[in-house]
Formats: structure tokens, sequence, C-alpha cells
């Protein structure tokens, strides 16, 4: 599992009872993933199709960072699906685990098209 | 199934494709829910415990009114079940399902309560 | 008056004094009121044209439940007229009343337009 | 007038017809109105009691600056009374007038007080 | 120097610590100073090219005005730089001062364009 | 120099000419950078005190990945500093490098403080 990217919790994303608002915390998973899905696979446009159960282990607080871990299960011609890991990194606390995200592969207008078949751009941890 | 909230999708909302961004409706979503779930079980505070597998059927557009419906299909001492679905107004186009959401009534420390046998307070569709 | 869409007061919804913000609070009549008037009259786009005074009977607070009612009390050729109340969902506490918020049919390039006459979409609000 | 802020229209600001949001045009009058009626009145905090009628006379684009003219019409031992005009800079169109603003001065628990009878802080419209 | 804008710090602008987020305080003085740059010059569209070192002086809280301070230092065919100051209005506290911020005259292409020759709009400090 | 994290490019993130807002880039990159600071250097809290020269290289579009490297170039008793550079994923275009950004340790009163003398928590950049 790769974490190439992380939030810093700051007052704008809390719930009303001061823990990180659930859907904030949906909102960067998507927007992590399917930037994974889109590199790894070389497309250049995908869109979410599928995401499967989550089981919320422990909230997260003001101040938490929080990584986001993508790793590939499966590549068809038409689909990617990433499991994903989200943690807090400090404490290595897990908030949230997801087994299955689907992305597909689209063209500009938003039809499904097989992408790429080779293995995509390699990820940048270093420099 | 009761359609309580609903949401217009401005240039604010879109990815980088032009579609509503699937973590903004999640964002939608989850907050919706929690109210639902928090109004309905008569809990003050709830907690997102667990949300089930999430099925994108169609993407959504600028201008679209989305629908955010939910439904109680479970509740224990400990914990109140919803269905949710979400739709666009106009074509009534259906978005997502999510079968199962979790919420667990908490305390201000966050630690789990048993929550308010009662109905809970009934919900206002008019006035 | 119809209650039609809601939202729950976050911390990122809060002015200096950790109480509601006001232009945040407008920001959501405007939004709810918008699409109510597009979508009772049938109009596919509409424009803010007037709102009449505002009186703020009452602050709201984190975690609060807002909704925002909306009643059409007039529609000519030309324009829609509404009535709106936001109050606070469990303490039923109003928050602001407006007894005129005007809105016109344009076309795609903003120019005002007849809007249609038919009775327009019904509302749902169960399914 | 004294017209001491101002914005530039930005994509996250559109309506989904790409004109400026009118529930963002009120949130930058409210912000600015609230520190316009503290700074000028040496109140520390004030809340927003009353606001008249608004005529919607043009809409504002992507790229436009909008200006927020504020001028008080009115002070008492409980009340700040303004006057505010809002127009495009480069192009002094009106976008939107609006004849009173009424804002109280308060303490930190939200009540009404009296405030200052000096002539506040001075405008600091050059250094 | 000229401050014509400001903004009211709320809890969405903080960062974990409880202080103004950097990076809100950033996005502020970039806004306003593009702006300053594109009216004093007269060009339509302007890019920030250089921002030159930034020392911060203090922190800035919850309920704080921040004022916005410009003065242009230098006129080219091709570019136009400026000095920027951020205080605390009520009490005069520097934030953070900006020797030199270089923008660009670019047309719709975000291609490098010679800006106009004349002296640019007046600033309307009044009316 | 050390890539971990990075924002997908969205509407919401543009200014008015269509390409990424300098400001919100900025708000990116002082996250990221504290967020660095703070891990490497084992503090709980750091501020922002100084961000050297930065010439923007290339602006950034709709749909690009931006990366966020950090690299660590002094440590003293009192203060951590950083290098920084903000490059596209795919073209690995550079965005902007920053040469220094200093960060202080501070307390929960906002306190400068000496940093704990250790290597710091290590990086997570895979599990």
């Amino acid at each position: 599992m790769k974490f190439l990217s992380r939030r810093l919790v700051m007052p704008a994303d809390l719930n009303s009872r001061g823990t990180l608002f659930g859907g904030r915390l949906l909102a960067w998973v998507d927007e992590e993933a399917s930037v994974y899905a889109a590199i790894e696979s070389g497309a250049d446009l995908v869109a979410t199709k599928f995401i499967s159960e989550m089981d919320f282990q422990a909230p997260a607080y003001l101040g938490d960072v929080i990584e986001l871990g993508m790793e590939i299960i499966d590549t068809t011609r038409v689909s990617i699906t990433l499991k994903c890991s989200v943690r807090e990194l400090r404490s290595k606390r897990n908030i949230v685990r997801i087994e299955r995200m689907v992305f597909i592969a689209i063209d500009k207008n938003g039809r499904p098209i097989r992408h790429a078949a080779g293995p995509g751009l390699s990820q940048s941890d270093s420099a």
C-alpha cells in the first residue's frame, strides 16, 4: 500500500461534534483514489463506479494528519480496482478501510473506454 | 423513503471532468443521513459507524438538483440503520443507492450511549 | 409552506462570535429559493430579482438543523414570488422570515423570458 | 459612501448559470457590513438584526471586481444603521443597493448592549 | 500605500492551532494584489510571476480584521511590481510585509502582453 | 526531496482566468510544509515564520495533479528550515520552487519553544 497524499485536519473540516466530518474524509478519499487510479493505469480520466463497505474504526481530531493509502488489487480492460486505507500519521490509528473502490476509464464525453494496457506512470515518492 | 433535503449543483461542486465531484456528493449524503438519524431517533449526537457498498448509477451535472432520501430500516438500543437513495429531482434519475448506513448515538465525549427509546421528533415536511 | 431542504450548522458556518454566519444563512436561503422557484414554475433557469426586508429573530448555533421553508404567493408570466421561513428544526425557533422573494425566468443568455404557464413539476416530499 | 473592501469573482463564486451566486454576494455584504458597523461604532461585537429590501439591478460575471460600499445613516445607543451599495469596479455598474442594514452591539454572550458613544476608530483608506 | 480590501477572520479561516491559517492569508493577499495590479495598470488580465520574501511578524486571531495594503513601486511595458503590507485594523499590528510582488499582463491564452501605457483606472476609495 | 502529498486541480481551485489560483496553491504549500516540519522535527505545533522568494515558473490547469515536495535543509534548537518544490505529476513541469521556508516550534499558547532534538518520526511513504 502506498501513502502518497495526506491532509491536516483544520477547524473547517470538523462536524458539529468537533471531530473530523465524515463527508470531508470521504471527499479526500475520493479525490486521492481517482488520482491514484488514473495515474497507475495511465488513463486520462476515470469515474468512480463502486465503493465497497466502509467500517469507521476511530474518529479523527483537530490537528491530526490523515494519510490516504491506496493499492491496486485488480485491473481489467475496462476498470481499475483499488483498496484504500486511511490512518492518522502520528498514532498510526486506523480511521477507515475500504476493500474495493472501482473506477472506470472514460473519454471526454464521459463514456467508458478501454484504458491503456501499460503499467502507467510510475509514482513519484522521491526526487 | 423521505426526501427532506436537496442541493443545487454549482461550479464549486464539480470535479475536473465537469460532473458532480463524488466526494462532494458523499459529504451531502453524510450530512443529511446524520441529521436524519439524530432527529428520528431522538439522539442528540450520532457518529457514522458503517456505510454499506455504493453503486454509482449515473453522473450528475451542473444545474442538477440532488435529492437526498432516507429511510430507517432498523433501530436497536445502540444504533440506527438507514437506507439512502440519491436522485436528480427533475429527471428522477438515480445517482447512487446505499443499502445500509449505521449510526451510533454518542455522548459529548464521543462515547457510545443508548439512544432514547421513543419515536423521536416527527419530521417536518410541511407547515 | 413546504420545508424541502435543510442544513446542519458546522464549524465552517460560524461567524467570529460562534453563531451561524448571517451570510452563510442567506446563501442557503438563496440556493433553496431559486430551486423552489424553478421547480414549481417549470422554468429551467431563474434569477433573483428582489428580496423584501428580513428581520433576524434569533441566532442559530453549532449543531442546529436549519429548515428552509418556501411558499409561492404569486406567479405572473414574467415572475415567481415566494415567501420564505427559516427555523431551527428541534426547537421550532424562528430564525428569519422573508415576506417576498421575486425570481424571474431567464434564458441561457440571462435575458428575461416568460416562464411556462403550467403548474410545474410536483414537489417530492416522499417516495 | 466608503468602499473599503472588494472581492474578485472566481469560478467557486458562480451559480449554475455562470453568473455570481446571489448567496455568495450576500455573504460578502454581510461580512463587510458587520465589520464596518463594529469599527465605526467602536463596538467589539455586532449582530445583524434587520436588512431592508434588496433590488438586484444587474448580474456580475467571472472576473468582475465587486466593490462593497457602506455609509452610516443612524446611530442610537443600541443600534447602528448602514446603507450599502454594491457595484462592479471597472464598469461602475450597480449590482444591488440596500437602504438599511441594522446591527446591534452585543456582549460575549450574545446579549444586546449599549455600544460606545464615541465616533469609533477612524477608517483606514490610506497609509 | 492604499488599503482597499479587508477580511474578517472567521472559524473556517483558522489553522489547527486556532490562529489564522497562513495559507488563507496568502490567498487573500494574492487575490487583492492581482486585482490591484490589473486595475492600476489598466490590464485586463495579470498573472503572478514573482513574490519576494515574507517575514511573518505576528499571528492573527478569530475576529481580527485583516487589511490588505498595496502600493505600486515599478511599472514596465511587461510587468507591474507591488509592495504589500498586511495589518490588523484595530491594533495596527503588522502581520506580514512583502517587498515585491511582480505581475505580468497576459492575454486570454495566458501569453505575456505589453500592458496599457496609461495610468489605469483611478481607485475608488469613496463615492 | 520527498513528495508526500498532492492535490487534484478542480473548478473550485481556479482563478478568473481558468488556471490554478495562486492563493490556493500557496495554501496547499503552507499546509503540507507545516505538516512536514512538525513531523520531521518531532514538534507538536509549528508556526510559519519566513518564506523566501517564489518564482512562478508555469501555470497549472484543471485536471492537473500538483505534487508538493519538501526537504529539510537546516534544523536548529528553535527552528526548522525547508526547501519546497511544486510540480505537476504527469508532465513533471515545475510550478514553483521555494528555497527556504522557516518554521518555529511553539507551545499551546503560541510561544516559541525549543523543539525536540531527535530525528522525529520517520515519514511513511509505503506500508
